[in-house]
Order: structure tokens, then C-alpha cells, then sequence
């Protein structure tokens, strides 16, 4: 089709307006010009309000995520990044295969264009390494003031392989907990760039898309795993609280096997955070048959988003459902839930 | 499982705080006394962060949409049903059937939580209308001043019967275009409840989901639709000259056909807009075979959501891919795109 614009969108000294949210030829160029440039697939470019796929019979999974990040820009990705990881993420703990994402922009009039074609450039490319395209999307604008630069929501739906049963209610008495690396990271990466610490750079977020190593995992042993979670906002404490309440179990970790990093335990000192409640976005939790751990092990420590995972604990009868840590002195307190919040729009 | 919370939510005087998005305690309360109760799914209440449910092979349709209209609350509808209604019909455009929803909250610090209760009232009530329930979701909050009350992104998806093929890049020279009712009722009420004009109370929004409608005109005529869409931001004209650009075709609409309530083009005279430009959420253009174009009509008007349907023109060849409407005076004006934004914050 002719190009309908008499000017190109100026990316460089441009900046988001109320018309680009108008649904009028403003709308449509920043579609043409920026978001389907970069994710760059046949669906996009039908210019369709929705888009189709084949799929064959059987379960599909759909996980949705809205993304609030501050700042923008962070060590180790962006809200752009962020914004497919988690969703991908979300999707793959079902133990499916994600394969297609919408993505939501709520834009605020004045933001650079030049920051928003970076976040989508970033996020086209997460989308493309994690196999993943953003098929189908919608802009809106926000009046100055009203909003904080970006917020990004993305939809995941994904094909769940058969004989795969994976649910946070299916933790049982005996099962081994994993744990796929170091925890703390992405949390601690946000703070630090939003404190200035001087340790900002060495630290960098985890944020990743992590359905490569389940689909490993899934493959290894289909049956064998119960539960899998990433453990994002409130931590692995929160997630373990989560799976222990949802199964109607107990939860005991060794806190000498949780693997974390020297600098991320230095960081936290210095914030006065725990890092069992610092959020992570390229990690999971596993729970599965205990005679299937070193074999997950395994296979994880093959996949290079794996490579510090670790058998941290296992689950026991407990009608309180509390989570408990053998610490390194040998005795064993309670990891609560969290309580209020410590790190706001941390994702 | 036993009741997790030392006190109920306090839902008539109490405010979204930071905490309700840490991903903690508070936030699993607000999920658990709010979402879970009025969207009251199992599905949901299986608290996973991502839903499973079984489709048969096909085609599959996905469509998502973000939602800051202003005000919350609006004559004849509010944020949480139009979120519902929006996507519903997005995903309906494709001649699909919609199952399921997700939906994402982005909440600011200070909303009262009986506003939020209300809305998420209003919200399970039109999915439940619609027949698609919400089955996953998630919850972010941020700071006082950084949002503006509540933005909701939902996303649906569903099933594309065979046979069916619409697409906005399906229109050819000679077949005819429909409306399903009148329009602008949308935008004006919106307008009108903002500028506190005297006609306020007469005019109410036609937001409303469509997916009944195109059921059944769908099963009236499978192969004979060739474009459906919503003419939502930048209105009927919009909606038009999308089509006629995807499609590479020209259109001729007829004035005196296009149903406009006479409140709506008084208002639209007072407020200074042309009620082609203005929003609807209930309304669907339906481009189709010639021949078959009575019996659609036929169809419509059967349906309470499509009374006031009526044939309003043509597509035609046309290398500009112009939209042109005969006036009711007889001569021929181009209906151009809209440029800028009249209407922020509509949808």
C-alpha cells in the first residue's frame, strides 16, 4: 500500500503526543513506523484488531503481566525485555510452550520517541530470541502527568505437551525443591541503579526468558515435576509461601544451599533487604518427585540459564503450611510472608 | 484452606495501598476478597499465575486492548465493563467466538477500594454476560500521583469456526456495508459527563458486547462476510478508512442512511465534533457479498443489539482508497482520516 504519512515519525527529537493514542493516522504511524518495524511478523502487518493462529487440540495456557518498572532503563534490560520475559516465564511454568504475545502500550504524552523505539527494539528482541512473537497490540495515551513514561502489559498464551501436570497445588510430602541459580539479582540491580550506590554496576537483573530451560526440564522428566513458579515480586519466600498454601503443605529449605551472590548479599546488607524477598525474573522453583531431583538437577546445570541451579530443600506434612530454613547455624526459623512493600514496581 | 488474613479488606473505606502490588500477603488478600470472589471461577481459584482449558484444533483468534478512560464511571457503563465489552469484540471481529479473558489491573495508591470494588462488579457482570470469564490476571499499584485511579488491560481469546474468513483486507468493488445501530452514542456520553452539560442525563453509552450479534450472523452467512470491525477511537470515519486502505478499495457511504440519535448530533453540534469521528463500544461495521446484504440486515435487526442496522453504502475501486460520503444535499465529500485527537481518554 502507498505510504499514507507526509513526514516519517521523527525518532530522534519526536515525542509521544495525544494523537498518537487517537486512533487516527497519528495512532497508525507509530504502528507502521515503530511497533510493526520491529516485531516484524505477517500477523502484526495484517493491521487487524486481532490476530489468528492454528493450534492443534489439546491445553493451552494464557498468563497475563503488567509491567510498571521504574527506572525504565535498568542493569540488565528494560521495561521492553522485562515486559516479554515475565510473561514467557508465566506461560512456560505450566510446564507449556509459549507461543504467541500481545502487548499493550499505555504510553504518556511527552515520553522521547527515541526511549520508546529503544524499549521496542529491546522487546522485539526478547520476543525473538524467546520464539515468541508479538502478534497483536494496542496503543493509548495518557495526558501528562497522568501516567509515568511507559507501562507495558503482555498476554502469553502457550500449548501445554501432553502428560505434563504441573500446578502450584500438586507439591506432596517428599518432594524435592530446586532452585534454577542465584537469587536476589534482579531486585537488587533495580535498587542499586535507583539509589546510585556505588555498587551499581557489577550487579545486573537476571531478566530472562527461562522457556528453554523448562522445555529441557518438561522433556527430561514429563511426569516428575508438580510444581513449577518464577519467583518474581516477594522473592523465593513469597513463591514457596505460595505453592506451601496452595498444595496444603509444609516447606523446609537449607538456607546453605540457596544459591547467592556474594555482591547481592553485600547489597542487601547495605538496603536492609533479605534477599529470600528480593525479586527475581530469570529464575524458577521446581517441585518434584524426589527421585527425579538429580536427574532435573542435571539437566538444568546443562542449560547455560541453569548453570547455579540447586537442590535447596523438600516438602513436608505441616497443617500451618509454614515454610522453614535450616540455617547455617544449624537451628530453623519461619520465612513469612512478606509483609507491606519494600520494593515498589520492582516489575 | 483456612483463612490466611488477620482481618477482612476493608472495602468501604478502605484505599489501595503500595503493598496490594508487592506480591505479598496484602496482594493475595485483595486477589483473594476481590477478584476471586466476584470473577468466581475455578480457573481463577486455582491461584496459579497462568490459566489452563482445552480447545479443539482450529483457529484460534487473540486480541488485547488497555483501557484509561476518563471518568471511571460514565452513563451507561463504567471502566471495568467497557474492558470487558472492548476486547470482547475485538477478538468477535474476527468472526470468532470468545472464551476466556485475562485481565490486568494497574491500580494507583489512594483509589478507594469500594470504587475498585465496584468496577470489578461491573466487570465480572459483563463477562458473564458476554460468557467469558475471566481466567487469569494479575495486580500492579503505583505511586500517589503516577497513575490516575485505575487502567485495565484485558486480553481474550477464541475460536474462529470453520469456514468463516474475515479479515480488513477482504472488502472488493460492490459489496455492501452495514452498521448494527447508531452511532456516536459512545463519545458523546463520555463528553457530555465530563463538560457537565445539561443533556447528560439523555444520552448513555451503547457499550455493550457484541459476540451474540455475530454469532448469529455468522451462522446466517459463513462465507458472505468479508470485514468486520468495531468502530471504536476516531469513530465510524476511522473504522472506514482502516478498511478501505487494508483493503486497497475506495468506499461510498450514504448520509442519509448512517443511523445518528438526534440527542447525539445536537450534542455533537454543541460540542463541535461530526458523530463519524466519535466512539462507539456497541456498535460493528460489517462488510459484505451484495447479495447477501438484506439478509444480514434481516439477521441484525432480529437481535436487540442490532435494531437500528442499516445499509449505508459501498465499496468501490479506488486507487486512493478515499472514503466518500453522498450528502443529504446530493453532492460527494471525502470523510478523511482524523488527524490529531479530539477525544483523549475515550476508551
Amino acid at each position: 500500500m502507498p505510504n499514507p504519512y507526509t513526514t516519517k515519525l521523527n525518532l530522534k527529537t519526536g515525542k509521544v503526543d495525544l494523537s498518537h493514542g487517537g486512533g487516527g493516522r497519528a495512532m497508525a504511524q507509530l504502528i507502521d513506523e515503530l511497533f510493526i518495524k520491529h516485531f516484524d511478523n505477517d500477523l502484526l502487518r495484517q493491521h487487524n484488531d486481532q490476530a489468528l493462529f492454528n493450534v492443534p487440540a489439546g491445553r493451552l495456557a494464557i498468563s497475563t503481566d503488567s509491567y510498571v518498572i521504574s527506572p525504565l532503563f535498568f542493569p540488565g534490560g528494560d521495561i521492553g525485555s522485562l515486559a516479554v520475559h515475565g510473561t514467557v516465564n508465566d506461560v512456560a511454568m505450566s510446564g507449556a510452550k509459549p507461543l504467541y504475545l500481545s502487548a499493550g502500550f499505555i504510553l504518556e504524552e511527552g515520553l522521547p520517541l527515541a526511549d520508546l523505539e529503544q524499549i521496542v527494539i529491546s522487546m522485539a528482541d526478547a520476543a525473538k530470541r524467546a520464539g515468541t512473537p508479538i502478534v497483536t497490540g494496542d496503543t493509548k495515551v495518557l495526558e501528562r502527568g497522568k501516567g509515568d513514561g511507559v507501562f507495558i502489559n503482555t498476554t502469553g498464551v502457550g500449548i501445554v505437551p501432553e502428560g505434563v501436570a504441573i500446578s502450584g497445588n500438586r507439591a506432596q510430602p517428599g518432594c524435592a525443591i530446586l532452585v534454577s541459580g542465584s537469587i536476589g539479582d534482579h531486585g537488587v540491580a533495580i535498587m542499586a541503579g535507583r539509589e546510585n550506590l556505588q555498587f551499581e554496576t557489577t550487579i545486573v537483573s537476571d531478566s530472562a526468558a527461562l522457556n528453554g530451560l523448562v522445555a529441557d526440564m518438561v522433556a527430561a522428566a514429563p511426569a516428575d515435576i508438580h510444581c513449577l513458579r518464577d519467583p518474581t515480586r516477594g522473592g523465593l519466600a513469597t513463591a514457596l509461601n505460595e505453592l506451601a498454601q496452595q498444595s496444603g503443605v509444609g516447606i523446609v529449605i537449607d538456607e546453605t544451599q540457596v544459591p547467592i551472590k556474594s555482591e547481592v548479599k553485600a547489597a542487601c546488607e547495605i538496603l536492609g533487604l533479605d534477599p529470600l524477598y528480593v525479586a527475581n525474573e530469570g529464575k524458577l522453583v521446581c517441585i518434584c518427585a524426589a527421585d527425579a531431583a538429580e536427574r532435573l538437577l542435571a539437566v538444568m546445570r546443562q542449560h547455560p540459564l541453569g548453570r547455579d541451579a540447586a537442590i535447596i530443600g523438600e516438602v513436608i506434612a505441616d497443617d500451618h503450611h509454614f515454610v522453614q530454613m535450616t540455617t547455617a547455624f544449624g537451628g530453623r526459623r519461619i520465612v513469612d510472608w512478606p509483609v507491606g512493600e519494600q520494593l515498589p514496581r520492582i516489575c
